[in-house]
């Protein structure tokens, strides 16, 4: 089995996860800033040392190539996002990154030159977080991120997208994609939740990413004062949000995983000791990974809601305004992940992914896979996230394996 | 009976509510502010052209008598405090200092000098809303307010309470109060509720105001990401809440009136749409105008939310910041009321308080009862609090004909 050193692993991520925004733990590079800039140049740097054939397309998605000895054109790639949120972690994407460059590394250095090509992709954004706008790399890669999406938005210094784009040096995408064709993809990522941590295991298979909706709910009662008016007369909305998480989280249980369901914002008004609550704002965040069991469920919630709003004489109005569809990961690649570790020894579990991922974007449109490794507590979006290097080894090892399976 | 006019009700209102500190409809009059001064000054002047000895104690409390002919120092009293809080409406305490005047008027010009003195009370203070501490009034008629209580807090603009007293023109309390002696007390108030608007009737005579306990809850689970923690490995405090809150509502339904249970105040931590919920803190506002059953309740509340953190493992911290017992009106006043509305047909309904008033801080020390005039749709605390004067009526002719049987 191809070697991969805990030490080589903090070596690479303690590198480049200094190069941020901000000094201290963790890391914030937020599209096109200064230190992303320079995160992409300093990788364009290591991976040219390497040999490397290293590419931009015009966004800024970097894409270096060990070129394929019998098949060039044929691509087997990794990577992940080069981006992080403010106040992120060491590991959140770019450990996706220096996975594709540490496997690749050991392969060639093991092996040789493949026979098909090899390719790291350090996309240019995923999280959404320096401008109301998330996929901005993998979108660009196959074509699909649009401009007016993008032209007016800014960032909360009111920096406009665009003026820091072309600051950083890039542009909007002209003419067809140049970067769409892969073989196959496997991003490898930390799993960002504790499903790994809790049953032992080291290596999560992603068989597929979940689909999520999500709601804003509003909800109009009267808004009256708690000492005078008797519960007969009242129109209690915290009272009917309270008969609606209950219920809804009844359901939930009772359908069981993969189903999640989160109430994870509540506004109440006038939100006063001593009024009986007029008016509540709430969310809800249901994921699935069969697209059915999703539809039904949400069905389910709006009738809910619906019946709780109905028995106090309360308006209920429901705004749909996140609906993702699931996106199962290709079962040839997830076979071939199986394998190898079932081969090497390494300790996974098949499973699938609660939150969402550049292979999301790719998964439609090219055989792709991920591989998640533990996040110690499932912490993420936090300085804190970590996951020791000896609990990271076996998920760059599959990769290596795996990508050894695709392109030697 | 005694004739009051609407119109007359309409002219005094119009007049004294706007004294305010602010332009507009409704009324603005903090304590010892400009307008707070100006209204006591005014109130004083009238009183004194009626010929009535007007007298204030330390803190600005306002007494205006009408010496009785044959037993002058019994006091006969009525009235309510004269303070409302910030964009308050035209009743809001204010009616009852004008609803005895008007009836202490008519029964003068009716009747002649009574035996029994009457006497006018405005008060200085009673809705805590420019300074965090409210019956300032009261409390101190009956030299109950203590110094160490509001020497160290001030106003939103940093004002300390004592510098705002010393300026109006008033300090502490000094010595033994003299103006504790009633022989009966009876304020007449907006309901502030829409009970009597509801079952059509015009008077409420009061025979207890409720008791209240107020709790603030902190529960304390983990927030985890909404896409990647299965159900099972969540300890959601927004789903412990729902519990709680359906659960107790659902026993306070069972028990019945004049119980009521508030659940006014939620804040959520993160409150952000895709993390499982770590933290709440909201609050209990529950009244009841029996003692044992407010206890009762009490009780239960505190098992329900133990057993729903329990449940899940989460931390519950119960802070009870306000336990107030319920107070019971003299039942002689509020038969002497029953009987002069049933000898002069004015529509009423014996009722309980839900709100607290400056008769709560009485009722344990001298005879004193509660006359409620209905509130269009209970909207208080607002400047679009309004009654009808032809609503208004029946009950200055109750508290006139209950002074009457009283004072003569």
């Amino acid at each position: 089995m191809i070697e991969i050193l805990p030490e080589e692993i903090d070596r690479q991520m303690d590198w480049i996860s200094s190069i941020s925004d901000k000094e201290g733990k963790g890391t914030t590079r937020l599209l096109y800033s200064e230190s992303w800039v320079k995160a992409q140049n300093s990788l364009k740097e290591l991976f040219e040392k390497d040999g490397m054939k290293v590419e931009f397309d015009e966004v800024g998605n970097m894409f270096a190539t060990i070129e394929g000895s019998e098949s060039p054109e044929t691509i087997i790639a990794s990577g992940s996002h080069v981006d992080t949120v403010v106040d992120g972690g060491r590991l959140d994407g770019q450990l996706g990154i220096m996975a594709a460059y540490m496997a690749m590394k050991a392969l060639v250095d093991e092996y040789g030159q493949p026979k098909k090509s090899l390719r790291i992709v350090s996309m240019a954004e995923e999280e959404g977080s320096r401008f109301p706008y998330a996929f901005w790399g993998s979108k660009n890669i196959f074509g699909i991120a649009k401009k007016e999406d993008v032209e007016n938005i800014s960032d909360n210094k009111e920096v406009p997208f665009e003026t820091a784009m072309t600051e950083a040096g890039f542009g909007y995408l002209t003419g067809a994609p140049r970067f769409n064709n892969f073989d196959a993809f496997i991003e490898l990522h930390i799993e960002q939740g504790n499903f790994l941590e809790n049953s032992g295991k080291k290596v999560g298979i992603v068989n597929a990413i979940v689909g999520q909706k999500r709601y804003t709910v509003k909800l109009n009662g009267e808004a009256n004062h708690a000492g005078t008016t008797l519960m007969k007369y009242r129109k209690d909305v915290v009272e009917s949000y309270a008969r609606i998480v209950t219920e809804v989280i009844d359901k939930a249980n009772e359908i069981g995983d993969p189903l999640v369901v989160t109430f994870g914002h509540a506004e109440v008004t006038p939100n006063v000791v001593n009024v009986v609550p007029g008016e509540i704002e709430f969310s809800i965040d249901t994921r699935h990974t069969d697209q059915k069991a999703l539809n039904e469920f949400a069905e389910y919630i709006e009738k809910v809601i619906q019946k709780h709003a109905d028995a106090k004489g309360i308006q209920a109005e429901l705004n749909l305004w996140m609906d993702e569809q699931p996106v199962p990961m290709d079962q040839e690649i997830v076979s071939v992940l199986e394998n190898v570790c079932d081969q090497n020894g390494l300790n996974y579990q098949v499973m699938h992914s609660g939150a969402g991922h550049d292979s999301q974007i790719f998964a439609p449109r090219v055989p792709t896979a991920m591989i998640f490794v533990p996040s110690i507590k499932g912490i993420s979006h936090n300085p804190e996230e970590h996951t020791e290097a000896v609990d990271i080894v076996q998920g760059v090892q599959a990769l290596a394996e795996a990508l050894k399976e695709l392109a030697y």
